[in-house]
């Protein structure tokens, strides 16, 4: 038999609370350009998402919170199937099958071990350690063709492409073999204190912050402290950095002339990032509002996802079974 | 909530070819009891065979063909639930929540783990190193209150029970703790060399050989190399060895004097072990082929007896996932 796959990509979301600015850009907008490309599956993380959550009632609301976050955002559940993890329990035993077709000495590898590792961490779990084989079976159960990845990530895929070699050499052609899409170009958006945004760092701007506090989080990006009247250099300065992400070219040539000349002071330039970044959440954030008071239409569109992606993952599970002998 | 449950023992079964004598009364005689004593639900581990098992021909052969072995000798499917394995596969779902409640410090002191480390095995598997947790979720999906095991087996055990005390306090009161019964005084069967029987050293008697290669297997029971006439010692001898696994105590020592005695040799006293073990075996013989001859009704009791787990464990998991948040 010779699979003759659709182009599908899959992406995993982790449900990890109120997304910021930094989900945004680097993860979930270039993300949702794939579903203008091919057939686009992507879910929600929460078997994953048990690796670290210890309490049911935030499991639950975060996997709703970043549905109805990706809906605000553009995802399309006419182009993009959209599922939480958990309603298609067929990827746990997939990976315990890959588990099977996976060496210890792969999984010491991952690199999400080593970290752990590195940074002294105590008790392991057993779900972080084995964690790559739960991934490899959420991408070959669907048929996976590609997986947009950042550099970090290129190895799960290869670790699933493996598994998926060793499956097919032993029991003959049954998983697709994923390629791993690099995301080189992807935002890296700082702080407010200027490192990496992260809600471990508490610098984050949250997306859908009510107009007055997205206001208030922009003024208190951290700058230097020359006065108003002073000359202003853009490339050393947070504030022009935030402006970059979301103004055209000749809108910076214009704000770094506005620098340079002095008598333009830094909260000049957070209102006018304030501005740019408004005009383009305004939108987004009604219609979160909108998904957050009927979230039963969101649910609709899980289990309608998870209906389609399912019956995906039950036929490739069904040729797994036959083709092993289970 | 307060678990009350059914005292429920539970035992797997590996699928692993024709059996053999050492399993009939090391494993099949010791599990079959229960089955009178209280609610006993079997199956055979087809999830954990993959771990070795390289053949889905011969995996699917062994699973039918162990079935048929325990029927023919006392499995009452009236009084056991007898299933296989992947027929369940929520247990493999319960197996990567409960792999989340493991730190894999636990998994590096698993006997089998550091076993094969010792033994110097190249490319342990991932399944073999995550084997205990899948263990665990074949116990704690039942809610199993006893497991019968070996000496060797009680860590698996107390690895299920850690898993779901962990699980209960993250989580609330969720998974029924089971306890192990260590069985001491099960049969150790000496292989026809005198080193433990096992299928690995080829010194193996079937269970089910036809009546003539039987008594030809046991001829080839070893020996010293005494004369017809010499007195034998009972106390030092392999065939007598076999002979106290069927005989009672008066025919023991009736047999004891004979060797004492003299001209008495080892074919006689072999012809005597045949005769014990062939009685015994003939009735389970007829059966065994009959269920052969009608591999069908052998499905249909797999299939009963997995309707009736799977119910259990869907319950089970039902709890769980309401309880973790999924």
């Amino acid at each position: 038999m010779t699979l003759q796959p659709t182009p599908r990509a899959l992406t995993g979301i982790q449900p990890s609370g109120s997304a910021h600015i930094g989900n945004w850009l680097g993860a979930i907008q270039p993300a949702l350009q794939y579903q203008e490309q091919m057939d686009t599956f992507y879910f929600i993380a929460t078997y994953h998402a048990l690796t670290t959550t210890k309490s049911a009632v935030d499991l639950r609301q975060n996997t709703l919170d970043i549905a109805m976050t990706w809906l605000a955002l553009g995802l399309d559940p006419a182009k993009t199937t959209l599922w939480s993890q958990q309603s298609v329990p067929e990827v746990c035993e997939l990976s315990w099958i890959l588990s099977c077709m996976s060496t210890k000495a792969m999984l010491d590898k991952a690199h999400a071990f080593k970290d752990a590792v590195a940074k002294g961490k105590k008790a392991i779990s057993a779900g972080l350690y084995t964690y790559p084989v739960l991934m490899a079976a959420d991408i070959l159960a669907f048929d996976t063709t590609v997986v947009p990845v950042g550099k970090d990530q290129v190895q799960h895929v290869e670790m699933a492409r493996d598994m998926a070699k060793t499956f097919n050499h032993t029991f003959g052609e049954t998983l697709v073999l994923p390629e791993s899409i690099v995301q080189e170009a992807v935002a890296s958006v700082p702080g407010l204190d200027g490192n990496k945004m992260s809600k471990s760092y508490g610098n984050t701007i949250e997306i859908f912050l009510p107009k007055k506090k997205l206001r208030k989080r922009i003024m208190a990006i951290q700058t230097d402290s020359k006065t108003m009247e002073e000359p202003k250099d853009p490339e050393n300065c947070l504030v022009f950095d935030y402006y970059k992400l979301f103004a055209n070219k000749e809108e910076q040539s214009e704000l770094a002339a506005k620098y340079r000349a002095g008598n333009f002071g830094y909260g000049h330039a957070k209102q006018a990032v304030f501005e740019k970044m408004n005009a383009l959440l305004e939108e987004p954030r009604a219609k979160y509002e909108d998904w957050k008071s009927r979230p039963d239409d969101v649910q609709d569109i899980l289990n309608e996802g998870a209906k389609r992606a399912r019956s995906v993952a039950q036929a490739t599970l069904a040729r797994v079974r036959s083709n092993c002998g289970l």
